[in-house]
């Protein structure tokens, strides 16, 4: 018996950001590494990105849209030049289409139906991962969508499929570039409050998911680095007590549940020993973060283009560039695919090509 | 009439530890980097370290010591394969030498002695810099010594030549590696502490006693970046009101005193924005960190190599390599002299070149 295609589901994104041209710039100039993916989405829209690429760049070769009204017309081997797109509720007109760079209902709208329904289509094993292209918070508002971002919209849907509620649907963002894995235990708080949020419940809980998330992708037990909260790791009590007092009894309950944890370790040198270079791997394959900057500055210091964006503890895969929708620059055939081009393979990495 | 040769200091740390022989591999190896340099300290402890790097390597070229009864014995050009070594206090005895790789008083004793030494010559104008091999905190509490560390100790002299009280001395640490210049507002507290520590009075001091460095080093006004304390520097207060509520009216104050501050940043971009990329400048020539760990994590996360400490604020040059005394590797030749050339890099920089 042949083996089932399941797709990469690659949803647009804010129309009215970089989204749909970068999704197109991919196609055009990367015909290879996006062999099996479907763009999510609205035809007028991606055309419009494709028109966009064009007018940029008038020498450069060009992509035609390929309108596909199932998953499975998808061609197995995509010809050169071919942009698969499926509809997403009712098409636009010309006349609808989102202006660039300004916050829309309708760009709004799209974007979370997009994202709904290949959430869906992964829950229902149609789809094999997720990439999302970015969306705009504000338009989400304007169109009265009750989510301010992927991650929570991806809850409720899994959460919805599973039969549970969203707080039992618990989840962590890791940040991955070339060099670096990092899973936080919060994300967007205050600092003081980020504090207060380190506790030995979340410390399992990001544990436990990151060991999840890794042994699924690559069917090993991740050996993960867990910085400390204070500089040096609290130096045995005299810099902070939440090493003592916390940590490390999250660790010896981790241990005791047989995940593979080292720390807590000094947050100035952790990301520097998990770090690969070139060929050598890092002393940790993925490195748990206390706070939002304490993982993100790393991540993120040696250039964004290379950031990608993963959700963890969902019962899908689902990954994203590490940039925003960058109204400045839409329209303009100007945006860098490459975080785009980076979650895909990310998003490969994480299991996305297992065929079924 | 001809110029004064002012020489930079090496002080040669703790006499148990690395300190010694990374001096001795930098006049071996790099003579053309130590010219106009010599090691303040004693000349036994320097006599093992070129006796143990021959050891190490039986077939390199081997280093003579140069003993100097006073400062201006040094000359002008040093002759190759030359280490000039000033002694500090009474010379140790063969058998009075501390063991490798352990806290010893005699050694802690020694390293006090000839940080003070050094000091006093930088303030009474007789050597231009200083730069500090690594000492222990806990060989100078078995000496005696009332400072846990160089700071404390350059502080104290510098605050008793002038006539002013510790308090009225204060002073910033500032870390540095060829991509990145960071000065931080607290350093060594608890996390919840580093967080009380940020006020308009200690940005304040932080960004003026950086400004009259860097004018000083440079004679241009250096821009200063200023991360943000909370993640996305607050996002206008939903992230967190230290920004706008401290951050924002310290900036404003020193605005008004002609101070060049951007700011506040989001912690997690300001890095990757201030990074030289080869002959690219950054955005900002130094970025204010609110935190350790916000300025250490970007500047170790290339290596620890590479990084170099400097103490701002006091009326000399100081400037240290950015690692401890590696008891474990001491005495075995197989220690990196790389972060002490970059310190005295560093220090010829901030103006320890200047003739006068």
């Amino acid at each position: 018996m042949a083996h089932v295609f399941k797709p990469v589901a690659i949803t647009l994104g804010d129309a009215s950001g970089i989204g749909p041209e970068i999704i197109a710039m991919a196609f055009r100039d990367t015909p290879d590494k996006v062999q099996g993916c479907v763009v999510v989405g609205d035809v007028a829209v991606m055309q419009r990105a494709v028109d966009v690429l064009a007018v940029a760049k008038p020498n450069a070769k060009r992509i035609r849209l390929l309108v596909l009204s199932q998953l499975s017309d998808l061609p197995p081997v995509l010809p050169a030049l071919t942009l698969p797109v499926l509809q997403v509720g009712h098409p636009l007109g010309v006349t609808q289409l989102p202006a660039w760079g300004c916050v829309n209902a309708v760009a709004g709208r799209l974007a979370a139906d997009a994202v709904v329904w290949a959430a869906q289509a992964a829950l229902r094993g149609e789809v094999s991962a997720l990439v999302t292209a970015p969306l705009h918070k504000e338009a989400l508002f304007a169109a009265g969508v009750p989510f301010p971002g992927h991650t929570e919209m991806l809850q409720a849907c899994a959460a919805a499929h599973v039969g549970v509620s969203v707080e039992d649907m618990p989840v962590r963002m890791m940040l991955a570039n070339r060099e670096l894995r990092t899973v936080l235990v919060s994300i967007h708080v205050p600092l003081r409050q980020a504090i207060e949020a380190v506790t030995v419940e979340n410390i399992l809980q990001t544990l436990r998911i990151t060991h999840a998330a890794e042994l699924a992708a690559t069917g090993r037990v991740p050996h993960m680095g867990v910085a400390g909260l204070n500089p040096h790791a609290g130096e045995g009590g005299l810099l902070g007590r939440e090493e003592l007092d916390i940590i490390v009894p999250a660790l010896e309950q981790a241990r005791a549940e047989g995940l593979h944890v080292s720390g807590p370790l000094a947050p100035d040198t952790i990301f520097m020993r998990a770090r690969v270079k070139g060929d050598q791997p890092g002393e940790f394959d993925v490195v748990i973060a206390m706070y939002h900057d304490q993982g993100l500055i790393p991540v993120k210091y040696l250039g964004v283009e290379q950031g990608v964006n993963v959700t963890l503890g969902l019962p899908l895969i689902r990954t994203s560039p590490d940039h925003g929708t960058a109204f400045d620059l839409a329209g303009k055939g100007l945006a860098d695919p490459a975080s785009l081009l980076e979650a895909l393979a990310m998003a490969r990495r994480l299991g996305a090509d297992r065929l079924i």
